[in-house]
């Protein structure tokens, strides 16, 4: 296929997220342009593995008629409505279905456009039901070092900061951050046991400090997705909650990478980690990538405080004209069904031993710091020298020279800086495991062998 | 249809944007079930005409097999791509295809997922340009009273005051609000030329008040539509971004109304207004309300601020997971398609003068203050008594009555409390212009005769 056009118009005309000022105008991006199972296929026919599933969301595989065939006729027999004066069956009936998913009673689902909207809404909401309890002063948020909740400017306020040159403008007076809960960041004589103290301990103490009259919430990803797929040590996500409901603060797990299968569940807060969260913000898998769509979903308690007889008039001014798309919402129940019918959920828990048994035999290999994962999330995290602490100056593009070896090997990484990202398709198989790890593991010895040129 | 199932889900599980906390799960709002052309199927079965066109959106009416048919070979070929990583000649033939109809040198599309995002992302832009240009004072943002641009937090910071109480936090450091420039609220003895001059003059004295140092920005829609259709005096918008362009304030004309064909051209700024903005924003129209998608495109000029020799190392640190969605490209394209292959733009010029001389002719109807509108936008103010000033407590239900009432005769409208909005779908004939503008007549007089029972 001759895309010299499309490449044309991707420089001159298609400014991506998390642009490159540099090389805006000379990007060399690869064009994906057609898709299968776990399969996407470049403008030169190479048919790769989907490592990274789109960007931690196709679900259920690429090509499915079904979900296809769903937007076709919703968008045949209704398109849009209005939500803020209307509602139709197809997005009442997917708030229920979630509804009936998620764990205990997080009931209330606010549909956005997706999981930046999500978090925005859902810090928006906490703020709402703060004020109309008089609780006017309880606003911060307190978040982590490399965590990630979205690019609205509210939702990147609560994300760690960029490792480029701070250009961009941050909200500074909402946000808290507590140190990284990566184990890797432990010092050599730490146990797992006093890292978790540690790390609980930074929860409490931030409260303390800040005064808990002043918190409004935690927010926490259960597993840290775009910082690089970090776990935080096991029982950490049981003992913060305890700890936030001790001191009145809210907890708001960002379920936009973990929910809808990843780790096995719908939803990874209760069954995986044994959190009964006051809101869960969610997107991606919702839909499995096939449409825009997100959702911040609201405790039933939480909604009391506001609504009925505590109403007091207030309307909760929030809201987007494609809030509970129609369209939208078809493409989440369709994937939805083929989760159930298929039984994925029960799939991605058969293959999990398997896919994170490839990823830690990883480990060994030269290059490799890291590997780390949970779920069907894995990341490793790569250094010219094993040895010694990453020097990033050095080992920036290393992610990027992974992903290209993969890629003329037939797998698709998603490289950040000295890292590469999986979370594979929820349909993998276990075969389509093995030449995934097989192909990272020639392309990770290849660039090794070839470092005199990095 | 009995949708006694689908009435509970709506009101246990879908939160709709600005809910009333009062009535949060005691709604009786309508259900739009389906559709065909300029018309809307509630769950009684009724046919009725689609006055708001959706919210603003569905440009090419509803139905449209070109569309749905377009978006599910697009999802079965490759329902969703990274934009982060990889690229796409859907998505990058929209841009283009966007690029080629904008007017000047806007040329640098970033696609978000909504017009809320493309405010967002627009504001980040422009503080992150200024930075990078070592002008970080520069930040202030100019709005006005009325004007709607979105609720994300910064979005919804340069949005006008709720009329509710404000449980909401506002950033409130950020903009500055110009007063109404609704020539409807000038004084008696003023001319609209002295209005016109007193309303260009709000925007220097702001713009010299706050320091031209500080100002970054103001954003403006064309025409206010969520405001209640405000159109300032003529010429206005032009003198305005004169004024900007002296100071150095970059001008961001918010089109997510306006554009693809509201008034009549792809976009308003410079056919209809004889502006050359900086930025435009836009969303609604963008694919015809068939699925989510915002853009924001900058200047050539901005853009070469900050890029190559200028980049700097720096990153433009924001984006979505859904920014450049193919099927929501493809959608867009379709939708454009179909908008040049019938003309809709000519049609659309055609049918103004007749949509607004039926407009006018409410103004003399009982309850009626003022009818305005501009393009294929219209808006009804509407109060008990005429003769005075609009007492929004008794008024505020006087929008939903009318619409009420116009639902029962076969229309649909957009009340916004004493208020209601007309945008319909392009297509729309002449004949069904007459009869929305008749049922709206009959409606009107009817809410009339039975003012005792308000």
């Amino acid at each position: 296929m001759d895309n010299t056009a499309a490449k044309n118009w991707d420089n001159d005309h298609f400014m991506h997220p998390w642009e490159g000022m540099d090389s805006l105008g000379n990007n060399d991006r690869t064009f994906v342009e057609a898709s299968d199972g776990v399969y996407v296929t470049n403008d030169k026919g190479d048919r790769l593995i989907d490592g990274p599933a789109g960007m931690w969301c196709v679900q259920v595989g690429y090509g499915r008629d079904e979900i296809a065939d769903a937007m076709a006729e919703q968008a045949r027999k209704l398109a849009y409505f209005s939500p803020f004066n209307n509602t139709n069956s197809v997005a009442s009936e997917f708030a229920r279905e979630i509804a009936k998913r998620t764990p205990g009673d997080l009931n209330h689902v606010f549909f956005t456009t997706g999981g930046s909207t999500a978090v925005d809404t859902a810090i928006r909401f906490v703020h709402f039901r703060n004020n109309m309890l008089g609780q006017r002063n309880k606003k911060k948020i307190i978040s982590r070092e490399k965590a990630y909740h979205g690019s609205t400017y509210l939702s990147a306020a609560v994300s760690a900061k960029e490792r480029d040159p701070l250009w961009l403008d941050k909200l500074t007076n909402i946000a808290h951050f507590l140190p990284n809960v990566n184990p890797l960041m432990r010092r050599a004589d730490q146990s797992i046991d006093a890292f978790l103290e540690e790390k609980v301990a930074d929860l409490e103490s931030a409260i303390l400090e800040l005064g808990p009259e002043n918190v409004a919430a935690y927010i926490a990803e259960p597993v840290l997705a775009s910082g690089g797929v970090i776990v935080p040590p096991a029982g950490y996500q049981k003992r913060c909650i305890d700890i936030c409901h001790k001191h009145d603060v809210l907890y708001i797990s960002d379920e936009v990478v973990t929910a809808f299968g990843r780790m096995g569940h719908w939803f990874a807060s209760k069954e995986v980690f044994d959190i009964q969260p006051d809101i869960i913000t969610c997107a991606k898998g919702l839909t499995s990538g096939y449409a825009p769509m997100g959702a911040a979903i609201f405790s039933e308690r939480l909604i009391a405080d506001v609504s009925g007889q505590h109403g007091n008039g207030a309307v909760f001014s929030n809201g987007f004209t494609y809030s509970g798309h129609p369209v939208s919402a078809a493409a989440g129940l369709a994937s939805m069904r083929i989760i159930e019918k298929e039984g994925i959920l029960e799939h991605v828990r058969t293959i999990i031993p398997h896919f994170q048994d490839r990823l830690q035999g990883l480990a060994d290999l030269p290059l490799v710091v890291d590997a780390r994962g949970m779920g069907l999330m894995g990341c490793i995290q790569c250094a010219y020298d094993k040895k010694r602490d990453s020097d990033l100056e050095r080992d920036y593009e290393l992610g990027a020279r992974i992903d290209a070896a993969c890629q003329e090997r037939g797998l698709i990484l998603r490289p950040m800086i000295n890292m590469c990202v999986m979370s594979p398709p929820l349909v993998i198989t276990s075969n389509q495991i093995d030449r995934m790890f097989d192909i990272l593991e020639d392309a990770i010895r290849a660039v090794d062998s070839t470092r005199g040129s990095a």
